[in-house]
């Protein structure tokens, strides 16, 4: 075995994270490795107090809880096995013993309220209850060894071992086998006593057939390929459990920020095709190597690949050329769902591995958006619920039980910080949260990991136009409101009006951080894109339909005020009880699609009964647009609980 | 188009052969050139009449009977459309307007009698009522474009187009198509008004997509892999016609005549099985690279290839390792039929076309068997059969509609001239029929192509032993008969009696062709496996079992006097009427695989009708051969026929 053994297992809960154990690093420092931002105001220091967590299992193998807990956790919390994450590590000395008991040893349990970023939502999605049914299964089995009374070929004395063991598969299953994997099956049977793994793919084809038990070792990797950012789920496929999450920018904003840029550069020259695919391909084999070393495993052990992406990533993935796609009526090359061959795509998970890709809609609605289908289940609500999925590009979907209709607008590039002077991406130093208040124009704000801003993202982008409507700094119409001007917090730039709002001396700048006419224009622009489109898929529907629920879906969608969103217009009026924000959608639908493979049968029927709006060519798309510039909207009677908007200017 | 025009099409029947007239030659010379052998014995000079074919089509642009014809057909015979072969050409001053006309522009009927070789099987097989459903389907689609309103994509227009026609295809059929075939789809459509062939494999998968319609362009290639010999008929799977037929050595003779010294060369060295898979591949390729230039057609118009052949020869064509086939228990590495991509296996035919390989049955019992039993249908037989196909294997089966057994002796090589001392392969001047005058042992005989006699192939062996027989030169033991070895036909090498068949002025040697002691044995060890490798079968059912039909197989079956076959005790003593020579069945059956996918079905569930004996290992085994070796068979009682016997001395 060429694998280190690690017996050390934590399981950190409800995330269903599952980590070996290898430095003596405290459960603060194992989640930041994980990449499990908590929340913290210190950093680990151990003086804020803010990062408790349930020990439910192992407590007693822990170090004594440090003065700091003391401090921090009362008795009983400490006797109920509250522990402070930053404080808390394996005790040295109980290692080895440890070492000698069933793994897990250890589950820790991390309150809702504790976990940033899209953690909740993989929980809720769990909780819609996906039952572990991958495409993937490993048996281990001792076939029988052939005799002249029974000379049966290699092959088939494997089929009856595995019809034989009760797997669910019937007597008629023609159960076939990579021709790849094929020729070594003598050797492998002979040399191990005839006890050996198969790996089933779908209950109809052996991918890899392994030396003993290798049942245990059986993961899967989700990818979502965003148009700027690529992540990738290590997952179990035993427990649905996952072992390692990693992302990074697509290497492809080197040949353009949005999807034309890229289509353009595709056109050029039939070379640039296979240049993107090997440049996303480099991108996802970094992360299959980064997930691999830090769960300690090998790629061949990951048997199966599931991914979402727009469409046009999904093309650049596959190889397909996706120039149509850039071209009215918008064509894609295929829409249904893909099994491909891992070598046939160069991915490096096991050579005979299977590569999924969720089908996708239209030209502009890709896989990715099947993937916030799927995860959301949104074709289960009674409620008619309006999702959104806020990236570089914005898929606007529509449904419930009996209706589904998706759309989508190219507004989201704003809300990632692009065309906006001092936008950035949700990055260390971002301004993420703001408020004005009204009196003074004082501006209160917090930042990505505390440091000092550089500028600001988009949630904090949607706060500051909220927040500037509240203070009537800006009118109903996206003007500054010249009453007010004259406050010091405003500068002139070559004669257009700034709002401040922070100050040169408070930055990592020398420069103020601000936010100008053109920037509420780009904000203006995006919101009503996003509600436009929406009042187009649903005007479709003839009949009076009204929006009740509201999810919000991506990573900005995670972060943003969703009141503040209610309050710019970006979403209908809705009760706050009745807006989720569901976090990564598409990469939980890849999650879910690896777990589960009926959801893929089901991903198939969806295509024929979703309907796809081309929002952008609808006649009355222009007038919707232009009545939803106006904050929240020009017909305030949309916006009912919007009180407040009495008192603002209109332009 | 790179493809030569040629509107001249020449139909042959009852052997369904087409052929695409190019050459200025007569109907013997284009006969000829496809490999079908026809009765001439002045070798197409016009002076013998032998040659007599029927023009059902197309009489009137051929040339006017020339005096040879005159001479030998009668006026009526001439009025109806009877020619000679050999004297019969094109009209060259008809050809223009020939080409204008439908093809095919002649038929040309081949009277039973006029056909050598195995092609009365393939009538005789085809009349079996083998229905044209092939795996593969070539379909011309005017795909629907796209639109705003209809923006689907390619794969997708083209599947709903698939579905609109009427092809047998269900709404629920989820179509697939080839991942390499994929991209150039989207340029396909649009640079050929979106006129396109599909081809689609088992009615799921389109494995290939041409511009414009080359509907008529739809071959597949039937391979025969023997130890020996390898031939390969090009099919055109729309009609079900052969195109071209293309034969030669299989070059792998040069690492061991027969399977046991291959198996033994691969056991050497892990690069052996590399090496004779591809010296079987090139063999294969140049077969196709032949039938394609006969029949003026591009390898890439093959969509598809059915393969028989021995366990042994299966194994190398796939790459897979064979070497546990010659260890006992003797275990293949599969056994159930495969479908794999061309490409995968380097055969020249459509890259993305499919190659399928038959079941085998046994180590020693395999693909081949398959093909035998597929074209016989011994399975709808009422009558009990045994099927024995003789190649440098024989395989023995037993069956009807009950009942399905085989096995194999490895008795075949003799046959085919092996360790004969004047033994040869059925060539240009191998005597083929002998007979010897019992009274001054005079031997008259014929040779293949009638050249100068060089030697003695099977069918003449088989003769010479019954002739010997019945002159009562060799005794019931199969000695020589020590009251005749003073006649001058005797003559004696290194103490060892041999009988003259053919004295040295008469061969185009300088030494006799004799029959020694040796020889006799080598066919007594033949016929003898044959006989007691059938008994052990039908003795394993254990009920009181009869022979009642006798269906001879392979080329060498083919050729045989089943008389005299008889006669030495090679088979059962059946009336002659219940023997049939049925030709190179193995090589039948891959075309019927080819031409019809629902055997591939049926030879995959006889896998598991099929009884499989281990003849050798058979305790009875010693005993049944020892017996079976005497002429006909130790106890006489078995051959209550063969009244001559009781003259003929038993030691």
């Amino acid at each position: 075995m060429d694998i280190k053994k690690n017996n050390i297992i934590i399981d950190f809960e409800p995330i269903s994270r599952r980590v070996v154990f290898s430095d003596d690093n405290s459960l603060y420092e194992i989640l930041s490795n994980l990449d499990v931002p908590i929340t913290s105001i210190c950093g680990g220091l151990g003086t804020c107090g803010k990062c408790k967590v349930l020990i439910q299992r192992g407590n007693e193998y822990l170090i004594a809880p440090t003065s700091s807990e003391i401090k921090h956790l009362s008795r009983e919390e400490l006797n109920n096995g509250w522990r402070l994450a930053c404080q808390t590590k394996i005790d040295e000395k109980n290692k080895q013993l440890i070492e000698t008991l069933q793994p897990p040893q250890f589950r820790i349990f991390l309150p809702r309220e504790l976990l940033l970023e899209d953690f909740n939502i993989l929980v809720s999605g769990l909780s819609k209850g996906i039952e572990i049914q991958p495409a993937i299964q490993k048996i281990f089995i001792d076939v029988k060894k052939p005799s002249l009374d029974e000379p049966n070929a290699d092959f088939e004395r494997i089929t009856s071992t595995l019809l034989s063991e009760n797997l669910g598969l019937k007597k008629n299953d023609m159960i076939e086998i990579d021709f790849d994997v094929l020729n070594g099956i003598p050797g492998l049977l002979r040399e191990n006593q005839h006890k050996i793994t198969l790996t089933l793919w779908n209950n109809t084809k052996i991918i890899s057939c392994e030396p003993g038990d290798t049942f245990e070792k059986n993961f899967g990797i989700a990818f979502d390929i965003g148009t700027t950012t690529i992540v990738g789920y290590l997952m179990n496929l035993n427990n649905g459990k996952i072992y390692a999450v990693d992302s990074k920018l697509n290497s492809q904003t080197a040949y353009g920020e949005d999807l034309i840029t890229r289509l353009t550069y595709i056109k050029e020259n039939e070379k640039n095709l296979q240049k993107l695919n090997s440049i996303v391909l480099n991108d996802l084999n970094e992360i299959i190597a980064n997930v691999c070393s830090k769960a300690n495993i090998k790629p061949s052990h990951i048997y199966e690949a599931t991914i979402v992406g727009n469409s046009v990533m999904h093309h650049i993935f596959l190889g397909l050329n996706p120039v149509n796609i850039g071209l009215s009526p918008f064509i894609p090359v295929i829409q249904k769902n893909l099994n491909i061959k891992a070598s046939k795509l160069n991915l490096n998970i096991l050579k005979t591995g299977n590569v999924y890709t969720s089908p996708i809609i239209a030209g502009f609605v890709g896989a990715d958006t099947i993937g916030v289908i799927l995860s959301s289940q949104i074709y289960n609500e009674k409620e008619l619920t309006l999702a959104i999925d806020i990236g570089t590009n914005g898929e606007i979907i529509i449904g419930n039980r009996k209706i589904l209709a998706v759309g989508s607008c190219a507004a989201g590039s704003a809300l990632e910080g692009a065309h906006i002077g001092d936008g950035m991406r949700a990055a260390s130093g971002a301004i993420d949260k703001i408020k004005i208040n009204p009196k003074d124009f004082e501006v209160s704000f917090t930042t990505i990991k505390n440091k000092k801003p550089i500028g600001i993202c988009g949630s904090g982008l949607v706060d500051a136009i909220a927040e500037m409507l509240r203070s009537k700094i800006i009118t109903r119409s996206g003007n500054f409101n010249r009453e007010v001007t004259n406050h010091d917090r405003f500068i002139k730039k070559d004669k257009n009006t700034e709002f401040i709002i922070v100050k040169s001396e408070e930055t990592s700048l020398d420069k103020d951080i601000t936010i100008s006419q053109n920037d509420i224009r780009q904000i203006q622009m995006a919101k009503a894109a996003f509600y436009a489109g929406a009042k187009i898929i649903i005007d479709n529907f003839k009949s009076n339909l009204r929006i009740e629920q509201v999810f919000l879906a991506g990573a900005f969608g995670n972060y943003i005020n969703a009141n503040n969103a209610k309050f710019i217009g970006m979403i209908p009026d809705i009760h706050d009880d009745k807006i989720f924000q569901i976090g990564n959608a598409a990469g939980i639908g890849a999650q879910h699609c690896l777990l589960n493979k009926s959801l893929r049968h089901k991903a198939q029927t969806l295509l024929d009964k979703i309907q796809y709006i081309e929002i952008a060519v609808d006649k009355r798309f222009q007038k919707e647009y232009a009545e939803a510039m106006y904050f929240p909207h020009l017909n305030l009677d949309y916006f009912p609980s919007l009180q407040l908007y009495n008192e603002i200017p209109k332009r």
